[in-house]
């Protein structure tokens, strides 16, 4: 279905000249590499996703991707030819103007990986790079539910919190390129202290997957519940799902809704902006938003917001991705006619 | 010096036309009208300012603009035909589009004024409206300490908290004209429960003008203090900045201080923006910038945010006025050469 109402979205220029070229958009993340080709309308037509466990050495990252397209390529009987551009998601600071991961969190050792760059070696066609978080509320933005929405705010919650912000349709990057760090907001029942380096965020401390987790470690007591006390946040939250769920799963995703209400409040207050997208692996956990927005309807006199669930899901990066090689495409289309 | 500054900067555009032409930029507040005449400079050439206690309709609000305009225009030997265009600030929600102030706190049963009709109707030339806080962000980023810079926050702490941020040179307007209503903004230390009607929010109800009062009556007790009970924000603040300052009055500096810094550093972690400049009656007291600058020092690892006060104080808003009233002036011109 999100394919469907993609084809179409993506398109708002004609690539005349290259109506048969195909484009692919990457999703580096910390534990799986991700690669989905794509026709010219937008559509996914061929993906494959491979392990980066134990792999730091960008370079390494980049051969990958260089077989995997060529793997897509190959299984769709096309050449690499055909390929006009590449879009690529990392998980940390990424200057988009000059092409470079500043740094990263997760993928240790990132530090001014000039990744354009290396990817336009590799491959032989333009690339781009974003933040990942960017390319998810980019991807929900013209393929997902902020179709149509001018003003919204993709939030991803995984092991830590970020956000992405699109104002009158655009990602706002900001100086710095650190937009929609949100992990360390400060919200009442947040920890206070300053994060030491490597540490989370106040907000994701308690909020983010691993803070979930914690939560549940520190208050996990056999009298007070039955579960195990090796769960994860999403096992936490299917708990405390279920009809007479386990009341301390409940008290949990009952305490991380609240923390997340209220940094969306917060984000609401700021920008004036009405929808939400909760994405990220404990972002679409399908108990969270309806208790955001439960918490959040007792404020509607000083704020209105819509909290809703990502409808591309774990795709949403992939998706943004592909937008974004697709806009490359274009723009260097226009530069070759306009030589 | 303000002045000297501003003028060259706002005229960005030649007002070829109309070289000799004037502007008005006008605040309304909430207890006082002020009035500037301005050259095509941006320089104010005249100034008047008038109570507005006890006047609610808007009818007069206008003709006590007509009046002071058409006084400054003959104290300096001028014609009604040489102004060209007026602007506004009100203390408010305001459709800078259509021109109406949807609601204001300040001057009650202001809701749905057609504010630029009606001054539009009794000048006799164009006028626009907007939110005094954007307004004097405005100010500030064309005449003031945020001449330069791309992207900073304006924040009005006066009896309410509130903030003009502006991005790419430009004020942040956002959905349904609210953007920027930190008042309400939950940091660790405000309180929880929402506000009701007519209350003040999380933020300014402990680090606003009156807040600060309440933290103070609360806490004072004869034996904490030798200050007398009855004491404004900046009274407050003027004791705990002497050397040996009373205890209590620096424990509420610090404690107000905290409560800001937490919101500032929760702008910077969204907006990526490294300046922030405080203004307002309570926010330009000398020792509140250096206090809440103290505290952003131990978060400066995850957002570095730089904290100035005002340089165009309580004239910020005439400042951004009056731009906003040259912009209209040309804009107006553009269209009369194009006719």
């Amino acid at each position: 279905m999100a394919q469907q109402s993609f084809s179409g979205v993506l398109r708002q220029e004609p690539l005349t000249e290259h109506d048969t070229g195909y484009v692919v958009g990457i999703d580096i993340g910390g534990t799986n590499l991700r690669v989905a080709l794509s026709d010219s309308s937008g559509a996914i037509i061929a993906r494959q996703s491979a392990s980066t466990a134990g792999i730091r050495d960008p370079q390494l990252v980049v051969d990958m991707i260089r077989r995997s397209i060529d793997k897509l390529l190959q299984e769709k009987g096309l050449s690499r030819k055909s390929l006009l551009a590449v879009a690529a998601g990392a998980p940390g600071i990424t200057d988009v103007n000059a092409g470079v991961v500043i740094a990263t969190s997760y993928l240790m050792g990132w530090r001014d990986i000039p990744l354009q760059a290396m990817l336009e070696s590799a491959l032989g066609v333009p690339a781009a790079i974003e933040n990942d978080v960017n390319l998810a509320a980019l991807g929900e933005s013209c393929a997902g539910i902020g179709q149509g929405a001018k003003d919204f705010v993709f939030i991803a919650v995984g092991t830590g919190i970020g956000a992405g912000i699109i104002l009158n349709g655009t990602p706002l990057r900001g100086m710095g390129w650190t937009v929609g760090e949100i992990g360390y907001m400060l919200v009442p029942g947040a920890p206070e202290e300053p994060a030491g380096p490597g540490e989370p965020g106040a907000l994701e401390s308690l909020a983010g997957g691993e803070g979930i987790r914690n939560q549940w470690l520190r208050a996990w007591n056999p009298e007070k519940t039955r579960l195990p006390k090796d769960l994860t946040a999403t096992q936490i939250f299917d708990h405390a799902a279920q009809e007479n769920g386990d009341p301390l799963a409940r008290a949990i995703l009952q305490r991380s809704a609240q923390l997340l209400a209220y940094a969306i409040y917060n984000l609401s207050l700021v920008l004036s902006c009405p929808l939400f997208v909760l994405g990220g692996s404990v972002g679409l956990h399908p108990a969270l938003s309806p208790a955001v927005q439960t918490i959040l309807r007792r404020r509607e006199q000083s704020a209105h917001c819509q909290v809703s669930c990502s409808t591309l899901g774990a795709d949403a990066q992939l998706y943004g991705a592909i937008r974004m090689a697709l806009d490359t495409a274009i723009a260097m289309q226009g530069r070759n006619v306009a030589k």
